[in-house]
C-alpha cells in the first residue's frame, strides 16, 4: 500500500493497554476511528534535532510553520556542524538553559542575524483556485478561553500555541516547559545562533517577545541535568569545566535511520487526545475531595510521547 | 546588644551590589528603611531539612503554620533517621519526584497515617485579651487578583499561597515547582511518610487536596537530577539500581553549625520584593516590543536566596 503521508499508530486512550498499529494517510481519517482513540504520529526526519549531550540526548522537534526563516538558517547551521563543540553558557535554574556561539552575550560572530518570527497571522483559504489546491489549514485544539497572557490558548500540531482571536487574528506559540527559541539583544531582529530551552515554570510573559521555532519532545530529564549558572549572576557559567559541552547537534534526516530513536508523538488533533483534555479540566476522581476549577494551563498539559525499541 | 529575633541582612534592590549587615528585630523595623530594601532572612534551624542524595545536598523549609500535625511527625521521623536509605521510588519528569516508605503504593508501614492539612483559616486576632497579647497576624504580600485557580494569590513569609476571600476566609499553600507535599491514596488522611516534591510546571489543580508542608529553598538543580521513571507507567522505578537514593535526611538543628550552609532567603514582605513584583507586573524593559498583560503567576515568582560563604 503506497502511504504519502506518514504512518501512524492508532491506540486506545488507556495508555499503554492495547496497541494497534494501523495506517491513516491524514488526519481526516480520524473520524473513522472509535471515539476516544489517539492517534500517535512519527517525527519528520526533516524537523528533528539530536542533541547530544554528555548528559544525554535530548530530541527536539522543529516548527518552519511559525518560524520559517529561523528554522532554514538553524538547519544550514546544523548541516555545517556549528554547534559541535559549543556550549550551554547561561543555565539559570527554573528559568532557561541558553548555548551557541555566545554572540548574544557579546562575542563576535559572523552568522547573520535573524528577522523576529514572533507570531503569525492565521493562515485563511487563498482566494485564488490554485493556490487553494495545496492550501493546507493550520489544525487548533482548543485548550483554555481566557488564560491570563492569551485571549485563547490550543495545540498547533502538538505545540502549546495561543491566539488573540478565535477565529483568523494573531497566532505565536507560549513559553513553556520544553519551548527551544532563539535568543536575542534588545533588538527585535538580533537573534543569531544562541537557543534556550525553557526549564522551569513556563516565563509566558516572553510570549509574542521572542521566536520559538521547536520544542523538546525526549529527553527533558537530560535537559534538567545541564549544569546551572549563578542565578544571582545572570546565570553565566564562567568556567569551561562548570559548563556542559554539545558533542554534537544535528538534523535527524542527516543520521542513519538506526541511529534514530523511534519516537511517536500523540497527535494532539486526535479524539483520544481531546478525551485527555476534557478529564484533565473536569477532575471527577475520588482522589480529589476539593474539585479543581474547571481551567487548564496550556503548560500544564503534557503531550504524550512513546519510545518503541 | 540583646536580638530576641533573627538577625537580618538589609540589601540594596539592585541585588548583589552592595551588602550592609544590619539587625532588625522584626518586620516592624521595615519601615525605617530606605525605600526599595530588600531583607533578607536566615533560616530557622528547627524547621530546615537537610536532604543528601548522590546528586547532592537540597535544603528544604518547612512550613509548621500550614501543616502542625505533618510538620511533628516529619521532624519525628527525620530524628530516628527514618528516611536514611530510602529512596525517590517514583519520579514523573515535569511532574513529581516521589520518596519514602513506599507506604503510598501499597508497602506495609507502621507509622500513623495523617490527617489531612489541606488548608487554614485565616487567623484573626483572638477576642481573649491574654491571648491577644502573643498572637501574631500572617503576613500576605499580594500578587495576583483572579489568579485561574484562586480568587487571590500572594506570598506568606516566602511561601507561595492562595486564598479564596481578601480578608479572612481560607488559605492555602499552592503547588509550584519546589513544592514540598505529602503524598497520599484516595482517602484525604492517608498520607504517613511518602513526600514528593514538584519538578515541572505548577499541577495547581492539587491545590487544597494535599498536604503542602515545605518548599525547597535550595539545590532544586540537584533535585532536578534525581533519576527519572517511565512516564507512561506512573513513574515507578523498578529496579534499585535506577532510583535515586537518600543518603541522610536531618533537621538543620541536628546538625553541627559547621555543617550548615548560610542560606539567606528574600523577605518576601519586604519593601525590595514588592518592588520586585511590581517590575515583574509591569515590564517596561525595552527589551518587549510587545508589552506582556500586566499579570503575575504566583509560580513563575522566583523568590531570591543568597548563599554566603
Amino acid at each position: 500500500m503506497q502511504m504519502p503521508g506518514p504512518a501512524r499508530y492508532v491506540m486506545a486512550a488507556r495508555l499503554a493497554k492495547r496497541l494497534v498499529l494501523s495506517c491513516f494517510l491524514t488526519t481526516a481519517a480520524a473520524p473513522a476511528l472509535a471515539a476516544g482513540e489517539l492517534l500517535w504520529n512519527p517525527l519528520d526526519p526533516d524537523n528533528t534535532v539530536y542533541l547530544e549531550l554528555q548528559e544525554g540526548t535530548v530530541v527536539i522537534e522543529l516548527n518552519p510553520v511559525f518560524a520559517p526563516k529561523t528554522v532554514k538558517q538553524f538547519k544550514k547551521l546544523l548541516s555545517e556542524r556549528f554547534y559541535q563543540g559549543l556550549s550551554f553558557y547561561r543555565v539559570i535554574d527554573g528559568f532557561v538553559a541558553q548555548a551557541g556561539d555566545e554572540s548574544d552575550i557579546g562575542k563576535a560572530s559572523k552568522i547573520p542575524t535573524l528577522e523576529a518570527e514572533f507570531q503569525i497571522d492565521w493562515p485563511t483559504r487563498p482566494r485564488d483556485k490554485n493556490k487553494a489546491k495545496n492550501w493546507q489549514p493550520l489544525s487548533w485544539t482548543p485548550v483554555q478561553k481566557g488564560d491570563p497572557f492569551a485571549p485563547y490558548t490550543g495545540f498547533i500540531d502538538g505545540f502549546p500555541a495561543a491566539r488573540d482571536k478565535e477565529t483568523g487574528g494573531k497566532a505565536w506559540l507560549t513559553h513553556c516547559p520544553g519551548t527551544f527559541a532563539m535568543a536575542r539583544n534588545d533588538g527585535a531582529d538580533t537573534g543569531r545562533t544562541d537557543f534556550y530551552i525553557v526549564i522551569g515554570q513556563a516565563p509566558r510573559y516572553l510570549d509574542r517577545n521572542l521566536t520559538i521555532f521547536g520544542r523538546v519532545v525526549w529527553g527533558m530529564d537530560v535537559v534538567q541535568r545541564i549544569k546551572r549558572g549563578p542565578t544571582l549572576k545572570n546565570g553565566i557559567i564562567v568556567k569551561d569545566l562548570d559548563r556542559s559541552w554539545i558533542k554534537s547537534m544535528r538534523l535527524a534526516s542527516s543520521l542513519d535511520p538506526a541511529q534514530r530513536l523511534d519516537i511517536w508523538v500523540a497527535d494532539t488533533n486526535s479524539e483520544g487526545f481531546k478525551q485527555m483534555l476534557r478529564a484533565r479540566r473536569d477532575r471527577n476522581d475520588k482522589f480529589f475531595h476539593h474539585k479543581p476549577p474547571a481551567v487548564l494551563d496550556i503548560c500544564q498539559v503534557p503531550v504524550p510521547v512513546r519510545l518503541e525499541n
